[in-house]
């Protein structure tokens, strides 16, 4: 039961957009200076003035402290969620439930994976990286070598160019935001430049690319052009403080920045400098599909401008009328989110989001923004720019240019990758979250 | 083995200190541009023109991904040290290994954690959090009311006050850096401002302090001053993305960015607004040691500007001369880190180190610098300063005011809390690495 305030004292929020968007700039100082404007959310379920009352776990000592600590078993859902649980000889996905976690950083539990024969189980004391090809001089690295480089770190999101394909379909798919958009999560990520270590190998003037090449069953390998390696790509060894996670790549991965996924070669064992490309499997499959012109989308790296709303999204249910947060997360292979604007009637009118701060270039923003349900229908949407002067596309547009299927994506052969266009989920008068196109 | 460069080659990398230091910025930026003075590292095993051999890993199937993931196998010890792994009846601590992990963030499973009698299973639905005393409206929050307010995320180290109490004692305690600075760690933490909350239930004018008291079999509770509390007191309930650890408060904690770890009440149910602090057992007792004049050394909440080393650190072992990172953590109660400079001779020159880009406020910060290590015997150190001015101590200084103990601290009624001075390791002509007072 909500104990609402009177309406004088709601209207205290600056309205900043139609359907209830209320100012960002409400709740982004903190201390009492602000007291008289913040008035009025109050979603206790009674005024209170009893003695506390034991419960439980109150009463008798606690669980052991362990030597790596796991979330509690009341958190046994909050889990990835398994395209091929019995792992099928075929590819398998886990998706990363962003309705369920919150802030910018995704544990590493739950960072989203892709293994396509499964994660090998890679000894660290006999596993090599070698550099080679188009190099002055091959060289190997062990782990014990690598640590003893000068190493950076940054937050960066991972991406799958796969990831929002079901946006590719005539009709919106009802889903959560996990199913959705869970190919796409965001660490820090420790390691030594690749620059640095191709200053060891020196370069052949005659290199243009290279073709990095994982130590999995398939060998999965894709073609990188140097100029990438030779900005900010990272040989990744820890992935947020502890070392990389087996689906991610243990002991080692290619971290691309703001680049697709697939890219980011997991289990790295081998770089190849070479003056073309490889045409690899997926390069020259997977991830490129058929345009409608006929032409293949092919050699496209970039993860482009995006955002989704996390909180609320399809599955969760609103009880009553009153404030919510709108939050969600935002994020650009070009660089850093500059802006992030919110529709709550359709896209009719928007209000500027708060940016959680700082901002980091290639990683999640977390963007937040009060809300006022009425209790009538909403649609919420997010539109992200980015620090290059890029804005998010419609949902229109990119089908347009990329077309649209009436299989379920991802189909080989349909169009399914790189979907970065708007989303919506509508609010039904029964509280009730659906993903629509709008 | 390694394959040293020439002399002549070696010399490109800019001197700044005595005894190896190198310049930070030689690997401050990335690219070709700086390949001049990148040169010369090269720790390679052999030089390398063969093909790849496959693995045994390379040449199966690998394991199933799961809906959780866990860090390989081969990082099995990579775990936090138990003081009292069989939960017998006192408290329980568990350290995070700061030699083995890396980056600024702490992963969830080695963030530190002391319980005083374990951690309680909290059913989150059960679960209350109630805001009573001197308010004007006492009011009762469940986690689905809480979930609904604005919220924030923000990197923070917590530290406990007794973390660094071995530097006490009158010898140098030979440990792992572990065992001497393990009770600090850093994560990004997202939940409601207390202020928030506090402008919901109004507030006393008779109001100075609050008493907040947690769930755990003991109702640890301690007192706070309500300027904090309106500062950047968070109520908080994600932990680098996820719920928090039931080590760590789940499902709530009281976060204080910058000040002591006790006062960061775990699993918190209850915040009373009062005129007087309660004079609970840790800040009595625990907490107020007896400082040499006599007087006792209470209500010092802050945990001052410190810094060290963990890479290369006692237990590690230089193999051989040549090009080493030193790299360690930084962070100060009082706001950003601005400057860290090492010490290679025992603090007769010092080089400036690079701090790892973006610094956040109260949180770690990664320090990173070159060092040629000659063979012959060196003594690390690292000193940090803060935006406020503070620069970190001396052992001697912190030891002339606060006393030491030939007891293998801590030890009540000796001196035992918030030591933030200088930590030194020596290189022996072997390559051991030794904890010294220098």
């Amino acid at each position: 039961m909500e104990t609402s305030r009177s309406k004088q004292e709601w209207k205290k929020l600056e309205v900043a957009a139609g359907n209830g968007l209320l100012d960002r700039r409400g709740f982004l100082r903190g201390g009492a200076a602000l007291a008289a404007s913040m008035t009025g959310y109050t979603f206790v379920q009674s005024a209170f003035a009893e003695p506390v009352v034991d419960d439980t776990w109150s009463k008798e000592p606690g669980a052991l402290v362990t030597a790596y600590g796991m979330p509690s078993q009341f958190e046994r859902n909050v889990v990835r969620t398994l395209s091929n649980p019995k792992g099928e000889p075929r590819t398998q996905h886990a998706r990363t439930p962003h309705h369920l976690i919150n802030g910018t950083i995704t544990p590493n539990g739950l960072h989203f994976v892709i293994s396509h024969a499964g994660d090998p189980d890679i000894d660290p004391d006999k596993h090599r990286l070698i550099i080679h090809g188009l190099v002055k001089r091959p060289l190997m690295f062990t782990l014990d070598a690598l640590a003893r480089y000068p190493m950076v770190s940054r937050m960066t999101f991972v991406e799958c160019g796969g990831n929002s394909a079901p946006f590719f379909s005539k009709e919106p798919i009802q889903a959560s935001v996990q199913a959705l958009h869970g190919l796409v999560s965001s660490a820090e990520w420790t390691g030594v430049r690749l620059s640095t270590l191709l200053e060891e190998t020196g370069i052949d003037p005659k290199a243009k690319w290279l073709i990095a090449e994982g130590a999995d069953a398939p060998a999965l390998s894709r073609s990188v052009p140097l100029t990438k390696a030779l900005d900010d790509a990272m040989i990744a060894l820890y992935q947020n403080g502890e070392r990389i996670m087996p689906g991610n790549g243990y002991p080692m991965r290619l971290l691309l920045p703001g680049w697709e996924g697939n890219m980011n070669v997991k289990w790295l064992r081998r770089i190849k400098l070479v003056d073309q490309p490889a045409m690899s499997y997926y390069e020259a499959r997977t991830y490129a599909p058929i345009l409608p012109g006929g032409k293949a989308y092919q050699f496209y790296f970039l993860q482009e401008v995006k955002s989704f709303i996390t909180h609320p999204s399809p599955g969760m249910m609103l009880k009553e009328p009153g404030f919510y947060e709108i939050s969600g997360i935002a994020y650009s292979g070009n660089g850093r989110i500059s802006k992030v604007m919110v529709s709550a009637d359709g896209g009719q009118s928007w209000a500027q989001a708060a940016l959680q701060e700082p901002v980091h270039s290639k990683a999640f923003s977390r963007f937040r923004v009060p809300w006022r349900w009425e209790g009538g229908p909403a649609v919420l949407q997010s539109r992200a720019w980015d620090e290059a002067g890029n804005v998010q596309p419609t949902r229109a547009q990119i089908v347009a240019a990329r077309g649209e299927t009436t299989k379920v994506p991802p189909v080989t052969g349909f169009p399914s990758q790189h979907y970065n266009g708007i989303t919506a989920w509508a609010i039904e008068r029964t509280g009730e979250v659906k993903h629509v196109y709008a």
